[in-house]
């Protein structure tokens, strides 16, 4: 046993519940405040957009919500995931530390964004739904809610970025081999759309525009579609969750607890997937367990945003939410971890940052991509660039802990593979990659125009 | 249990040996002949070319040889590998048929070559060899050699398909992040590439040619380099039989056994891999398993080759071998199933079709897509396609159980995932792949230019 590398769980181990940090929140969520009267958002306001029972989990407060058995049905096909002992990246690294990666990318689609994109689709079509409308970038997200659409017979209808949509065809591909509609986004389907190509025929579409017209439509369809979010909600965390707890009783398969818990973060979901269970333990169990959020230093959300009220999304048509923000009109630059772009954080991330109880650090891409070979020549798995970032937190811990002499347990999330991101890579050992200054001006623009709201803060 | 999809094997599980089929074969194989005197070849000229290790398993009659323990620890990185029920496949399919597949696409390069790839790399390190040469078409092969033999120390040495180095760049990316060398064939390195360049610098390349230059630099290197195949060659198809020694364990797990076992079949490695173990049952435990491999219709090596002595390689300068061929001059068409458009066929895979214990079924590439669609809209994953061949023929298996209202248990290998083939996935969405015919003429054509071996037949 002393040599084991993997700790994986039987399909019996599948958890039954999802966590719910509301429960452990050290307040409750400040509700959703609408974008035009600035006053919280009524439940009515938001089943026009989204499925009952996700906007109920959104506010539930109890600790453990059931998954359902189809969700469960589904997950089977390739959870639980593997939990492994990273041997070879430890001996690499001629560290004391013991490294411990829990790996997503099994999933069809090879990222951990499935797991909320089943739930998704089975309580759409529990509740009589017949199509979700949703945004991507380079198409990560629309691929886990095309193949989740698909499991329950579900339409789904992609608003995908047009630059990506030209340059990066395949994603759309896998899309559309599980029966998704992707429309290049602007697209003249949407007032929002045919506006901006009114302007600018080749307009190269951005993530805001995206989510603009998939709710337009979502909004627009007299309750035939809904939308769905991959990442930042509430019900979206809840549903990640099965990742920790996965990995709690992996890690006792190991006969080890970690002393470092880390996941990137863009919008919130894969971090608080692995974190949340670990949260728990600490604030029920009196574990010490350290909670690290690491993003990118081109768009630093946890370390350089404030906690205040901002739009979710870039345009300021989207709810009001009390999170840490660069401000929602901050374009971060183009860095290839197109998945942590998001000027936003997750409110429940935002409010355990600001409660003291997680901590965050922001990487240079550079330093991402270097640790995404050294793992990938250790390990095998060259992660997705997103993923690049808990690499390098682990790496960064793993080697504090050689230069202090200690023995450090450290558990990361390993999100996804990078098979559709090699060009990155490419331009990486190219050296064609940048590396990016904090973008201080632009930030500092984007925070004056935050909403101005008092009450309730 | 009823409703069990997953059938995981624990870290323990992981076999201990592989299975050689040499001992059970009807008779011995023909040792391979020199090219260009036609006698036997010697062990000497086979040891400037590979590791003496595998030369020797080549030829080994013992069923069972170790696998050496740094070898079970890299394969740990990602086996057991999973085996699932395809229950929503069954479901879809509306058949009685029990079908399940072994998943071979969880290894870090996507398929079933890094089974091989490790062991060889483990021999060249331990015998004190530097570094390996290999050909590559799309990648595949090249992606898992060059990730072993930097796990190994190795120096990887990828000579590349000249039209998919500059078309498919990506798993260029994927080798070169493995430390890999890789180079576009025909290149200047090479008297073959040179020759090849002078007549015409833009040479798109063939596999054949890139055999060429890899052999050409690992006989001229003095013993600094080594020659690697990824397919055909005995010591290959016995380290891929640890996908079936799995699968047998695992469909003990599942409580069944399969009537039918399918593979897709190029070189003949990954069905060998999937097939051998349970040929085995059957010589020696009374078992009455179909053991059926799945070619294409444009390359039907074994449904329509001629059971006979050729060269391995398209050029007339490697060893010559007894085996099913379609002549060594024929080039198949350009169907997207690039690891599958191989002359000929793994001797011991040969010589069991000719005694009739394996039979073969050849598909056209528009119904592998199709099943391949199809197996992702009801199981998530996108195979290879390569895979799809297993697919369809899987899933016509399990129609004609049907059909004939019997309960049918199915298994085949999924030896890879298609996330580096979307493009042929678009392609076949948007109608543009062609249906090809039987190439009859270029089949006979080359037919005519086998050479004429007699002794020993």
């Amino acid at each position: 046993m002393d040599k084991q590398t993997r700790f994986d769980l039987p399909e019996s181990a599948l958890p039954r519940a999802w966590y719910n940090i509301n429960a452990d929140l050290p307040s409750p969520l400040a509700p959703p405040r609408h974008p035009q009267t600035g006053a919280p958002v009524t439940p009515e306001f938001l089943e026009v957009l989204m499925p009952r029972a996700l906007i109920a989990q959104d506010a539930a407060s109890a600790a453990e919500i059931e998954i359902p058995e189809p969700v469960r049905e589904v997950y089977k096909l390739w959870r639980p995931t593997p939990l492994l002992r990273a041997r070879r990246l430890e001996a690499a690294l001629e560290t004391p530390a013991h490294i411990y990666y829990k790996y997503e990318g099994v999933s069809p689609v090879g990222s951990h964004k499935p797991n909320t994109a089943v739930a998704q689709a089975f309580y759409l079509e529990d509740e009589g739904g017949r199509a979700f409308t949703t945004e991507t970038g380079a198409g990560q997200w629309g691929s886990a809610l095309s193949m989740a659409c698909q499991f329950f017979g579900l339409g789904c209808e992609v608003y995908m970025v047009r630059v990506s949509y030209e340059q990066k065809p395949f994603r759309r591909f896998v899309m559309e081999s599980y029966g998704g509609s992707v429309y290049p986004s602007p697209s003249p389907r949407t007032a929002a759309g045919r506006a901006l190509l009114e302007r600018d025929p080749d307009h190269p579409g951005s993530l805001g525009i995206a989510i603009s017209e998939a709710i337009e439509m979502a909004a627009g369809s007299g309750g035939a579609k809904k939308y769905s979010a991959g990442s930042f909600l509430p019900h979206v965390l809840l549903h990640q969750t099965v990742i920790g707890l996965e990995a709690l009783q992996q890690m006792d398969l190991a006969g080890e607890y970690p002393d470092v818990v880390i996941g990137c973060a863009g919008g919130g979901s894969n971090f608080g997937g692995i974190a949340f269970p670990f949260v728990r333990e600490n604030l029920r169990h009196g574990r010490r367990t350290r909670i690290v959020a690491a993003e990118p230093s081109a768009c630093p959300t946890l370390t350089r945003g404030v906690y205040a009220w901002d739009y979710a999304d870039g345009a300021g048509m989207a709810p009001i939410i009390r999170m840490h923000t660069l401000g929602h009109g901050f374009v971060p630059p183009g860095i290839h971890a197109g998945g942590l772009r998001y000027h936003g954080m997750a409110p429940q991330v935002s409010a355990l940052l600001d409660a003291g109880l997680v901590e965050a650090v922001a990487i240079d891409q550079l330093d991402c991509f270097e640790a995404g070979v050294l793992f990938g020549r250790a390990e095998g798995i060259l992660p997705a660039p997103e993923s690049n970032h808990a690499v390098r937190a682990a790496i960064d811990e793993a080697l504090a802990a050689k230069a202090a002499g200690e023995k450090r347990v450290i558990l990361f999330n390993l999100s996804g593979h990078g098979n559709f991101d090699m060009a990155a890579y490419g331009r990486y050992m190219a050296g064609e990659l940048e590396r990016y200054d904090y973008p201080a001006e632009a930030v500092a623009a984007a925070m004056r125009e935050l909403p101005e709201i008092t009450d309730g803060d």
